[in-house]
């Protein structure tokens, strides 16, 4: 551990950790299993998509979410993009979307023919805001596309309730959600469909891939037929529905090792004065994956966010600003979008970082972690002045 | 062989091949060298894409194609959409296409924002009708997207020259082309930017995937940085670049064995009265893959196509019609889209169908493929009568 400044990474000291401890949750299920399930689908040739392994994936994931079809695709990207493109019927219109989400949110609105429409979000799940979700809808609103967040999933009831009331549909993009419940109930069956990811990083490991979920019967007909007549490719491969049927078998190991990473931060983070850890919103009645540890990091904090992760990735602790900048003041926003005051996107958006987590990180590696941290705040007038030296 | 009418599978036959024999070319690599391959991405984690391997195939492709930048990513289809919707930078309005192709052209302009209009071909390559595209472009022309076909690419000197006169970017959907040349130098380097497919029933198996080349250091700077922010889901994972790696190795061997079906179809189809094998367009100058058989059903043959591809595909011989019907007059045609008379789009797409082929096609197979056809022939009033019979 450091024992004085300049035996910060930054600063030219050696590195915290030998490799990098990143943020996703890269949970493999043992290779020989895997390839035991590969096996076959090399001999048999099942090379093309959509064999026996895709459906029995189908069928799992349908069981697990509660609902009546899960349709496996390429990515998740491609499955928002099918899905919206079907719900808005060939008109080009606005799509509500947090301010406060990922990137690919407005280029996959694009991709479905519409233009963003950015929505402020509330503070409690850092979803869409309903108030201003019912305020933004006019006669262009063609779709609200949802974002459930990880700690939160948002505040799905109320926004079904104005879809529906509006008479808009409403899609939610749960690929950060996979494993949450919301009133207690798992994602999956709510607004017209949702979608999920089988990416590497996310807690489902396809090494690539994703899924839509829908109780609607026509609606999941015909997002089928799309898929197999292959007018997008948009088709699941064979080997990536094996690895991520593995992966569903060991989820609950997978959640198990994350909620034990989350429980370490909360005791580590308790002593670091100026960091508050984002808690999982009540934890109580609703299942959650704990993939991710946010923290806030607040003006009792000596160093700025972006310092503060700068510091932390020159020791190979991967930490990153959490959904920043807010998308209507990013590289995100199209041009011809206007962008509005949106306080509480643009507040959070200042606010939160990631901490390193998934399998790649240990419980000593948290403890590490908080102990760097108590350094910094110890230190951190003295950090802070070598910092703007080393800029000057 | 078939002795007598009752015993074409289509009639309660017993069906000439114990499996089917299909039209993808689906190559694989020995598994185990395969399996080598997979083990360090596995137990080293590399699982979120682009790491060594897809670096490694995208060097070797670069190579292969003799072009300055080749970009891996998640499908041809992403691919495609990526390449267009740079290059119309945010304009929505007409992508030339051809009328005679296959059934996502339309989608994929539309998932980049402009709507398709539709032009007729050239009766030797099938490719874009130089003279009606330099008539179709107008001030709401964004961008032309020429398609390469297997058995000759398409008119790409002309299509170029008037894409630099008219000042309209052009972009080569090269697919179906891999492996094939245009005066003598392979496809990769023309237009602002092709691109390929690395799915399994393409030449270069990498079970899923695609690639971008072109020659424009900017375009392909963009086209990196994109894929690589994970702004769209676009990015190739290692397992599908390991795969396709080893097919690159023997994409000689698998041209080689396409040559031999497709010489074998030209000994079997000579003694077929009314069915015309497509040829290679110059194949003393150009390469070809000669990945697939096209056979023209001419008014000499006794059945139609469509009840040809039935008793064939009884037989478990996958024969299929080609880009059939023309897009415009087809349901992927978008509405509103105007629908012209291009009477050689339509001309062609009433008059081939594919035969099988690619590594599950022997050349017993196409013996036995020849003759049924012979038989097919020689019974044809019969057979008819019965068709005819059975569908009253």
């Amino acid at each position: 551990m450091k024992r004085a400044v300049e035996e910060l990474a930054i600063f030219g000291g050696t590195p915290l950790f030998d490799s990098i401890k990143p943020v996703g949750q890269l949970a493999v299920p043992p290779l020989d299993a895997y390839l035991e399930r590969l096996r076959p689908i090399f001999h048999e040739h099942r090379l093309s998509g959509n064999g026996p392994v895709v459906a029995e994936l189908e069928r799992r994931l349908a069981e697990y979410h509660g609902v009546s079809h899960c349709i496996a695709v390429a990515n998740a990207c491609v499955g928002l993009v099918m899905v919206l493109r079907q719900l808005v019927g060939g008109k080009r219109g606005n799509a509500i979307v947090p301010a406060f989400s990922y990137s690919g949110i407005p280029h996959i609105v694009q991709w479905a023919g519409q233009m963003p429409k950015f929505c402020d979000v509330e503070r409690r799940r850092h979803g869409l805001d309903p108030v201003a979700v019912d305020r933004a809808i006019d006669e262009d609103t063609t779709v609200i596309l949802a974002v459930a967040n990880v700690h939160g999933t948002c505040e799905i009831d109320a926004l079904q309730e104005i879809a529906s009331r509006r008479k808009v549909p409403i899609v939610f993009d749960s690929v950060s959600a996979l494993g949450a419940s919301f009133g207690g109930k798992m994602l999956g069956s709510f607004g017209r469909a949702e979608v999920f990811s089988l990416h590497a990083t996310k807690m489902l490991n396809g090494f690539e891939g994703g899924y839509i979920t829908t109780n609607d019967d026509a609606l999941a007909q015909v997002l089928r037929d799309q898929r197999n007549s292959g007018v997008v490719n948009a088709r699941l491969n064979e080997m990536h529905a094996a690895l991520a049927l593995l992966c569903v078998d060991q989820l609950d190991d997978v959640i198990g090792r994350n909620e034990a990473r989350y429980r370490a931060y909360e005791r580590e983070l308790a002593s670091v004065e100026g960091l508050e850890l984002l808690r999982y919103v009540d934890e109580a009645r609703e299942h959650y994956t704990y993939q991710m540890a946010f923290v806030a990091v607040t003006d009792r904090w000596p160093l700025t966010r972006e310092d503060t992760v700068k510091v932390l990735r020159a020791e190979r602790a991967f930490a990153m600003p959490y959904y920043s900048p807010a998308l209507h003041h990013s590289s995100h926003c199209p041009i011809g979008v206007a962008v509005p005051e949106l306080p509480v996107a643009e507040e959070l958006a200042r606010l939160f970082m990631y901490l390193p987590g998934g399998e790649h990180t240990t419980i000593d590696d948290v403890a590490s972690c908080g102990e760097l941290l108590r350094f910094v705040h110890e230190h951190g007038d003295e950090i802070r002045r070598r910092l703007s030296e080393n800029a000057a």
